[in-house]
């Protein structure tokens, strides 16, 4: 007799929809890979009758989510609903009643993830959520199981669709930011209320989730420090461009021993560096490991079908065990639960790295010296000073780059620059992202 | 009290002495991810003196690898001898003894792979090699795990280092072949003898595998069609560059229903391609899928701790189910063994594809008439026909670039044209890898 496994599925919006889909359409193919029937018993949505494309077995579909967390013929729960109030709840309430859980809530696991992955140790049922991080990119497998010989040294990426389509945008035709966001939104690229994307948020969320994974610590959401897109200019990534860097929004996470450096914000990349070329819509993730060297993952961030298959390949990575009798066979945070380490994230001050300033400066001698001058107070050596042309203003553009600098020095240094009476307009700031540089200064 | 995984490896060369490095070095680490510990108990090599460069406790080299596969006490034995004798004739015996294997032997596994498999699945234990393929990237897994919800519709891939530092190399600075091949092998990414790496088996080796994951076929290493890099020159890098192409060597294998498509061949891809971006040693693959759409892995194809850190990942899967005292969680071919299917490879001559074409031909009248009235009757259209300056001989060059053509009609026309006597020199065929362009033909 073939052996089953019966899915509940809470919330058939686009990702749900796409899920049932490949479980639906797919079936015999994951039947002839898994060698068990993964059967879609269940289907909670506050609509049921709406026409998704799918033929449905009669019977599928209930309003009530908690029938379906209480039914015991049901063995994986697949949480699809998302935000953090009734998700949260019928999550908890799957668990107690020993079932196994799969979402792909990224909001829920950086804010929520230690308490439900205690609860779901405690009760010995796996929560899964590859589909949280990066949509189709296997992150959360490639850290838990292929980079589990490694000791990972940094992660860097692109893991938010909605800016890299923006700042590609701005980059391809001189758009203000404004424009391109209206272009995202008019695409389906952006939320009607973009703000979780664009001010860096649900790129936070995502790089807590991977840095716990990597690191060994608890999922810290708070003591990353975020910064959005909105004030890119396409200015700026001209700039950028002429020295062979790019601006990507990045999510930046460094193994710094004892502690460790977890930002999300723009930043210039190089156009060596692999994750410079993905635009549009893609993400894509470097790892560096001990081991491993550099590795990039690369691919939809979102959609419907892609983060289907990611949460497709937890259901099946979930029922792998089952027909085992087996859970817990990978920690749920890629560590033991009693050797998880309490390492802190570096406040953003203590940081050290490479800088950009655009400063707008008024066309008068001295000007140059004076804002070297401040710099070099601080201890803010640089590398590339270049002078552009006269703004409509009648002020002119001095542009630089730092070497090795520490971001505490670099904010107070600006201080003192913007109140100069020279200085016509706030100055601009973009982190430069650059390991090989850093290796070198480091020798 | 700590559960304890014994390991045998076989081999201690250079991925061999990487696989015991990250075992030893990285031992606490590997044990907090675990919750077991891996102890690496024998290891045989020829050599038991040398140094290594790793602290090894007492009495563990042994000079008998036969000694390993018999001893009751280990678990898991990692195969890192190379070729196909003594390597399968060890393995062979290790799972007549019970015991899980891992390797990174892809000419093994290419060529005897499928009787391996089905001794190891008879037996009851498991066989693995992801770092068979692409060193570090986790293409196996992804293909089996990450990938379980998708119809995999095509695979294309750099495989092999050595071809890639080549063809950067020629592209870079104008090398010839053989000057880019000195290089390589005096900077150790080409071995004395290259011709494995250079006419393209080693890559043929690895496409055979990951076709037979990604489709559930058989392992077919005979009907891959395997083209080396040898007669690739700067002028054709030109050429491509020109048209937003780069050269690379190329695995293809796409799933065409009842047949598939599985050759290695140098092909121009897209700058837009994310792969015609990875440049020297390094390695990617890009898997498109039916739900996931295009996705790239991207690292060290090769290396000495890269691909250890492949085979750790490979040892840590095993005991992990060891722990649990399970085997065979997965099918190792990806499906199970009686849902594999009779997949044929379409033979080279029947698959349809764009082409470039270079003719060095008579700078006379009605030249291009003959060409295109031969292309044209065997019912080539071109897409784009540019004439190049005079050469050193006298000849003119004459580039074109074909809409979707039959490659026996493209190899008929190209002979005849080869024997018109306005045509000074063989004419150089180069297949160009578009799938953008192929969706918009079928629209």
């Amino acid at each position: 007799m073939i052996k089953k496994i019966n899915i509940g599925l809470l919330g058939c919006g686009t990702v749900g929809t796409g899920v049932a889909k490949i479980l639906i359409e797919n079936k015999k193919l994951i039947a002839s890979r898994v060698g068990a029937k993964l059967i879609l018993k269940r289907i909670a949505d506050i609509d049921i009758k709406k026409d998704r494309g799918i033929v449905f077995d009669d019977g599928l579909f209930t309003k009530d989510a908690r029938e379906i967390v209480s039914d015991p013929e049901i063995d994986i729960i697949v949480e699809m609903i998302g935000g953090k109030g009734i998700a949260k709840e019928l999550i908890l309430k799957a668990i107690e009643n020993g079932k196994q859980v799969v979402t792909a809530n990224k909001a829920l696991i950086a804010d929520q993830g230690n308490f439900l992955i205690k609860k779901a140790e405690a009760k010995g049922v796996d929560l899964a959520f590859e589909a949280s991080v990066g949509g189709c990119m296997p992150i959360v497998k490639t850290i838990r199981e292929s980079l589990v010989g490694d000791k990972i040294k940094s992660m860097t990426g692109i893991l938010n669709g909605t800016c890299n389509y923006i700042l590609t945008k701005i980059g391809d035709d001189g758009s203000t930011f404004k424009e391109a966001l209206k272009q995202a939104q008019s695409k389906g690229f952006a939320e009607a209320d973009p703000t979780l994307d664009i001010e860096g948020y649900d790129t936070s969320h995502k790089l807590a989730i991977i840095s716990s994974l990597a690191y060994g610590m608890e999922i810290n959401l708070d003591d990353i420090y975020t910064e959005g897109i909105s004030r890119i200019s396409s200015i700026d990534i001209e700039c950028a461009k002429e020295f062979n860097f790019k601006i990507k929004l990045l999510a930046i996470s460094k193994n710094r021993g004892s502690t460790v450096e977890a930002r999300v914000h723009p930043a210039m990349i190089s156009f060596d560096n692999l994750v410079s070329s993905v635009n549009g819509s893609m993400n894509a993730v470097e790892i560096i490991g001990d081991a491993v060297g550099s590795m990039v993952l690369y691919g939809h961030g979102a959609g419907m079908m892609p983060t289907a298959s990611a949460v497709v390949s937890d259901i099946v990575d979930i029922a792998r065990n089952l027909l085992f009798n087996i859970t817990g066979r990978i920690p749920i945070l890629s560590y033991q639960s009693d050797k998880m380490s309490n390492i802190s994230v570096l406040p953003i001050d203590e940081i050290h790295t490479y800088y950009y300033f655009r400063f707008s400066v008024l066309d008068r001698a001295g000007v140059l010296a004076k804002i070297a001058g401040i710099l070099g107070a601080y201890s803010i050596s640089l590398k590339y000073v270049t002078q552009k042309g006269l703004q409509s203003n009648g002020s002119i553009t001095i542009v630089m780059f730092t070497h090795l600098a520490k971001e505490a020095d670099v904010k107070k240094a600006l201080s003192e620059i913007s109140f100069l009476d020279v200085v016509t307009d706030s100055p601009v700031l973009i982190r430069i992202e650059d390991d090989l540089e850093e290796e070198k200064e480091e020798e």
